[in-house]
């Protein structure tokens, strides 16, 4: 038996239009689009979006849910983390699985399967970290690939847990030459990092600032043009994951240029927070400890032009929670010890509408950057990113006259901190529908965990 | 009282979807999109397109009908060049009126509304051509504004005729920066050409092909970073036209890589023809005389790239077309008096459909150039270049297996030669329909003189 | 009668070597350089340069004495401004003759010749201003070359005086590349400037400082690379003069990265002065008026580092003093009135050294820019700009020790300020010698007018 | 007792004067230099240069003598090595001292003090190549740099053998821009080329020629934008050896044109040679095999370019010859077996030479790229790489006009093949004096091992 929705007198907007229309919901897809008025359909349901957007559900390419990193482990859960999405406007997450050193693919992968069983609130996909690049594991992509997990990444930084030397890097664009995957890459030279935080500690420099400090902007440069290189002579795409250095994205813009497939993303606290967030006393800068780092702030302006140029395609949350009583405490005295990660997955939409408000972007670069690339991107669209016939009914009804005040006391995410605390933002979600449901109802969280299915991907839509 | 019509069964392509889709059409609009078959919808007809693409009209932003240039006339006339438009798919124009110098951009502008009034098989608009900056004529350009002639043309090239100083242009420019229009530049060093061109007739060099010699890439280089630099003075958009040297568009792509507003087009000429061409015996390079001119094919993969990387955003046709006898005769001995111009405006859907073919470019990106880009780049976006309910239905049925030749023979241009003659290509337009009004049906033509309706054109939709 | 001078002691600095040596002279030239005391030369006058460098004398490759401008003339005569330049260390100057239109080059060039004739304290040679470049003019380049003025200035600036078109530009570099002359190009789009300046006055925007941001930057760089591309089209070698933005100085270096023979010169006030100086109050703005323009103090460090990666090969002062009284106040009420130029024929040297001081350029370095350079840039080398076996002594010794206060009131040029008044530097000339004889001995003048010979220059020696 | 030696009649080269002088040597040292004829010198000894070049001795600052590589050593002691680069005009080499994995850089470098103790025909220094760099050694350093060794080489190519990781190099180069050393890098991504060497082999590609594919340009200018991006961080100053590719330039060109101080050499097999000859049949091509390798000849334009506009400073040989017969042949089967390295020291000059014949650089260019700045590099300008008052009398007399045909039938050097055989130049040495001694006399090896001395470094004088 069939459910119709029906959403009626907003403004549709997705990455190509902006259209007044009535949407029709059917079984939990997108059946059909009219102009506002036109068409006399029943429905089961009827959600009147007059004066509001309704536009795609986000999609979140990069979250870090129960990710054990630097002893500890981020602190939203499956269940926790995807509602506090569906509370900031997203549909869909991709998490990343984690190879360990010395297990398989495998391994990783069915442990993190097992955690987001049941748990999430809306639909979330995989990929994978390997963090051990040899032989089997370079067979075992190709299974993988076939599962749904199409995207790889790896690291140029953090040598000894996830680093992978250059050769084991070139090896799995290889691998992604051949069968489709898409790697992904954190760079940064950890290998010089490294030697730089040592001596940082050495002289006596703590402080989470140190942490801005000693990741050098040309050490994201330059393994950003060392990835891209490699892609080359893989020929392989490649996709850069939390770029936020302005010389990173100049390789990025120099290697498009040149009609590479070469792809990158940044991240909110990039384009919002700066090392000024660092530099907090007290150790709060401990909340901004993030790789790559946050940098200056002149960078804000070379990232809000790679979004608009489109040497940007993807704004992802990097979302990866610490508390900071017990968590990001653990640094004290010892930046490098501060488990490197922020909050930000339910923040992004309402972020990103502001930046709309401010003149950075349109309306429609808005929901490409947020929803309808990461999907295209990681082989999901039609299905998410977009209204369209035949598209899952992730939709969201946004308020754009609304304000709101970001703070860990109101927000759902499960960190005790926000990394955007009193900032008054223009813009809220106001209903959420995963695949028809409705997940969040008028600001009511209406959904369950178990809701979110596991999306098996496509290969990458964003080539050719 | 309401026609309504549907089309079923086919692949809906936009610049941003390909969804199988029933498309509804009410009064000229379209009205709805369903998943195919979801929808029981009665209509007055029905077009079957099962099989086919079901795609948005194109857009040719830059065509001359009538078009007086070296003494003559370009052959084809608002009715038989619309007609011809039709026949390829393209529902919309974009001619140039024409400022003669010493007279009014109002006397130029009504002389083109009388030529074509009545005429037009499609809907058509107009760009200004202004030949005479003065106080006068940059006073005039916020009326014209204001009837939706929002985008001017100004040449760094023929010099006496259509040439503008820097000063002029300047000024020009400066006028767009305030009233909203968007500036379109021929961009060659025409003063710096014209001596090439006399000292190469001096030593006897009178063959078609050493207009590609003299009209040096490099000239066209440097003009286009001139006006690009004009603009920033301005603070103004800038839109380029006819792009057709590798090195014109590496200031392109260096201005856009630092954000300016700054766009260009390319024509199919440039992306399938050559200086080969242009060197063909008896004379026959004259059917290949335009300007800017044919180059080396080597600047081809260049100008897929640019396209593909969107640093050229539109491809027009430029379409002006001069008879081999008698026109482009006029230029036996004598190069430099060969009118300058080629047909084309039938040929460009199937054209840039055999790029999808081929694999320069996406079927999505085919639609994105040809019909979505030129509409938001002149205003007429929503209305015109996509398949979204409100749009003007003005869609094309197009048959992607179907092969043809292309032939003067058989084309409808009215010109006695074909530019493309023998040239195989795969896919062909089947149905056009113009504000649901079948033009073309089933490759009969069907419409008339006097349907086409002029655009009242908004401002660029492109910028921010 | 030979006569000998022996200069002992003294550490001879040349733009190659550094050498504690001893100099010998006779008859006016270099006959021998020998490890400081070495040999036992006998000699008619010896002169102790303990603690002294013996350097060259500089070249001064960019002054007017007597130059017509606004209605006016530069206020230094040869006679007063050959005189201050052997003060400053310099032993050679190339002056500008100029073409007036419809004028000959013949005209303008003997003018010139008389103006010099009997006057100078030291050596001089003349670039010819081409204003007017026809089929006459252009055949008259090839004597002039004949007869030692072998470069040949033109301007993109001041449309109605010496505005040449690209179609002129063009052409004069294509005799260039024929008989060896080398083409000095103004680069600043006069034409855009123009329409600037008057918009600017309209505005009532009539203060000197208006002079800086009318002439924009972005005008010199367009220009800088549209003359670049006109002598690529041309295949001829270019020189710049004046280079003051660092936007124009990108457009060199990004040239001589692909190999051109493209070359820049920039003078003492870009590097010294700023636009903080146009906008002193009461007027005082208008000393330092001069076109190019000053910039911003931040296109400082970019003049500096070109000097160092020798994208800028020469320094030279473009000296062209008017009066304070008199002659710059013809501008007051309109900035575009106030006579183009400054002084600075004296300080070039000096200046210099304190940029050694100062640690941007190296002893060698600055001997190299100064003397070397120019000389070789401009046909003289060997015998001017060095200090070798067979090269005329010309020959400063400088006490890099001594510190100077620069001031109108003990300057030599005969202008009423000094563009440095008050700034005090270290390093002085001590004692100069033209061609063996002294000029300055031990800071007293003992040269006369009429001491100095026109040089008949060869082709530039700076290309392969 | 001091011998006087008068060299008369010759033309004087050196990197900035074409003097016709004479020159006078006392006690080793240049005493005197003196228009030809002007002096009346007494002399022992008198040389008549008429008609001939008098330039200084090369410098060849990249060589290896008895060098273990590949379980063999290089063919050439440096007996036979300094005797052969006496030959060819050479009166200085530095060739590398090495530092073994586990030992110091003490013994290291006492190794090489012995080996080349009372063998060597002319002057040697040493660098240092650092395999280990750790605490300990980046220690030793400075003490190397006390005793004139100044410049310590890195590799980021040969894992497990000379390769450094990123830490390494950086700490190294934070050391050099401490104590005033100079890091010298070979820049190829080695860990990468690592990888596509096993695949190769594994696909049983197994030729000579297999060794320039699988070391790829684009790995090269990886790992010279790398060490670039480093030394940044460093803020220490950079030299990369024989760069081979266009793309490693482009790194090299982009980074001066920042200003940096970055330095790069070429070597002439990158000149003259290319993959032409490693894909010379019956495993003929491995004569060629060196790293970095040769590359297409299409290569060689942007060298001789980069030569011309000083982005590459020096013209090393990387002389490292092993004899085809039981050297080169270990890599039968497998060309990663074939010892790397090529011979050259004795055919530098006159390649050289024969570059100045064909038009890519001049005279003083030649002396500039051979002489004068690698002694002034890795400093010792002022005593060796010209001729002046005062430097070491390491003099050549050059025919220009002879002609040779390049032979291992009558070259010096130990090794069974020339890299240039059959090649017929124009220019030969005739006359070679170090320190005032002839060493060849019109073409008579007239040295004696163990005249050579010890050259103790100073700091690069290539610096500001």
């Amino acid at each position: 038996m069939s459910t119709r929705t029906l959403i009626t007198g907003g403004l549709v907007i997705t990455a190509a239009e902006e259209v007044h229309a009535d949407v029709l919901i059917e079984d939990g897809r997108i059946a059909a689009l009219a102009s506002a008025g036109t068409q006399e359909w029943s429905a089961d349901r009827v959600l009147d979006a007059t004066g509001k957007y309704v536009i795609p559900g986000g999609v979140d390419a990069h979250t870090h849910m129960e990710f054990p990193f630097g002893g500890t482990f981020s602190s939203d859960t499956f269940e926790t983390g995807t509602r506090a999405a569906a509370w900031g406007g997203t549909t869909t997450i991709i998490d990343f699985a984690v190879q360990s050193v010395g297990h398989s693919l495998r391994e990783g992968l069915d442990a993190y399967y097992a955690k987001a069983a049941g748990k999430c609130a809306i639909d979330y996909g995989f990929h994978m970290i390997v963090s051990d690049v040899d032989e089997s594991s370079l067979k075992e992509m190709d299974g993988l690939v076939g599962e749904g997990v199409t995207s790889f990444k790896l690291f140029t930084a953090y040598p000894g847990v996830f680093y992978s030397d250059d050769g084991q890097i070139l090896r799995a664009m290889q691998k992604g030459a051949t069968n489709g995957a898409l790697i992904m890459m954190h760079a940064e030279n950890g290998i010089a990092i490294d030697v730089l935080v040592r001596q940082a500690l050495a002289r006596g420099e703590t402080d989470p600032r140190h942490h801005g400090e000693v990741r050098r902007a040309l050490l994201e440069a330059e393994a950003t043009h060392r990835v891209i290189q490699l892609a080359r002579v893989a020929e392989a795409p490649l996709y850069v994951v939390h770029v936020s250095a302005e010389e990173a994205l100049a390789e990025l813009v120099a290697a498009r240029d040149k009609g590479l497939p070469v792809f990158g993303e940044t991240c909110p606290q990039y384009l919002f927070l700066s090392t000024d967030n660092l530099a907090e006393p007290d150790f709060e800068g401990a909340k901004y400890v993030c790789s790559t780092p946050l940098r200056p702030r002149e960078h804000q302006a070379a990232l809000w032009r790679g979004l608009r140029t489109n040497d940007l395609q993807v704004v992802s949350t990097d979302h990866c929670p610490f508390c900071f009583t017990g968590q990001k405490e653990l640094g004290r005295g010892d930046f490098s010890k501060i488990p490197n990660g922020m909050p930000g997955v339910e923040n992004r939409m309402d972020l990103l509408h502001q930046a709309v408000v401010d003149g950075h972007i349109t309306r429609r670069r808005w929901i490409e950057i947020a929803c309808a690339a990461p999907a295209r991107m990681f082989g999901m669209y039609g299905k998410k990113g977009t209204i369209a016939p035949g598209a899952d009914a992730d939709v969201v009804i946004y308020d754009p006259a609304a304000e709101q005040v970001m703070s860990a006391a109101t927000h759902h995410m499960n960190v005790d901190y926000s990394a955007y605390e009193g900032r008054r933002v223009t813009g809220r979600v106001e209903t959420v529908l995963s695949r028809g449901e409705l997940v969040i109802d008028q600001r009511e969280f209406t959904g369950r965990a178990g809701h979110g299915a596991y999306v098996s991907r496509g290969m990458t839509q964003y080539l050719g």
